[in-house]
């Protein structure tokens, strides 16, 4: 994760799946095709043994996220067996404004 | 969840957890503090089996985060314990500006 100064942007992904089959695969390769665009900055998730998953991703800019949107969006198209897996999911856009932290995090 | 309109805004926690003890009990109390907050709109919560957790709350104004970060800190102070959880943290303000959505969640 590097360590932007806010503002910057985020996408706070929530999802309870419905079916796990392929789903780690998918997931995965999302994360690395993410790493490849242009402002991203970070991601964050857990899911929880419940089943409900968070994923947070973090961006320079608005426009980066409408960029990684149409990449994703042109994806979902082309994979029309991509609301297989959840039960629902609730995506959020939102600008950071402050930050606070505590300690080193490990990770990406 | 309430479903409010755009924008509403969000404190996104993320964390890996040093020490288990007593956090169950601290980390109910806290969302049972946050929903008698004024502007509380929801919680959503995951912990991964890997220890890192993210905590994302909803609230209607950045005014209502603050006083709920006040309630918060106030606490912390009484509390010089509160950091024996945490092997590290970050915690986000931000405005969320759009929001997607599919299936109808459960829960809070």
């Amino acid at each position: 994760m590097q360590k932007p100064e806010p503002p910057y942007w985020t996408v706070i992904f929530s999802s309870e799946l419905a079916e796990e089959e392929g789903y780690g695969d998918m997931s995965q390769r999302m994360v690395e095709m993410a790493r490849e665009q242009q402002g991203f900055l970070g991601v964050e998730s857990a899911r929880d043994p419940s089943g409900l998953g968070i994923t947070v991703s973090y961006w320079r800019t608005r426009e980066d996220i409408a960029a990684w949107g149409a990449v994703l969006e042109h994806r979902a198209a082309q994979d029309l067996g991509h609301r297989k897996w959840y039960r629902w999911y609730r995506l959020r856009i939102a600008r950071i404004d402050e930050e606070r932290e505590f300690g080193e995090q490990g990770g990406v």
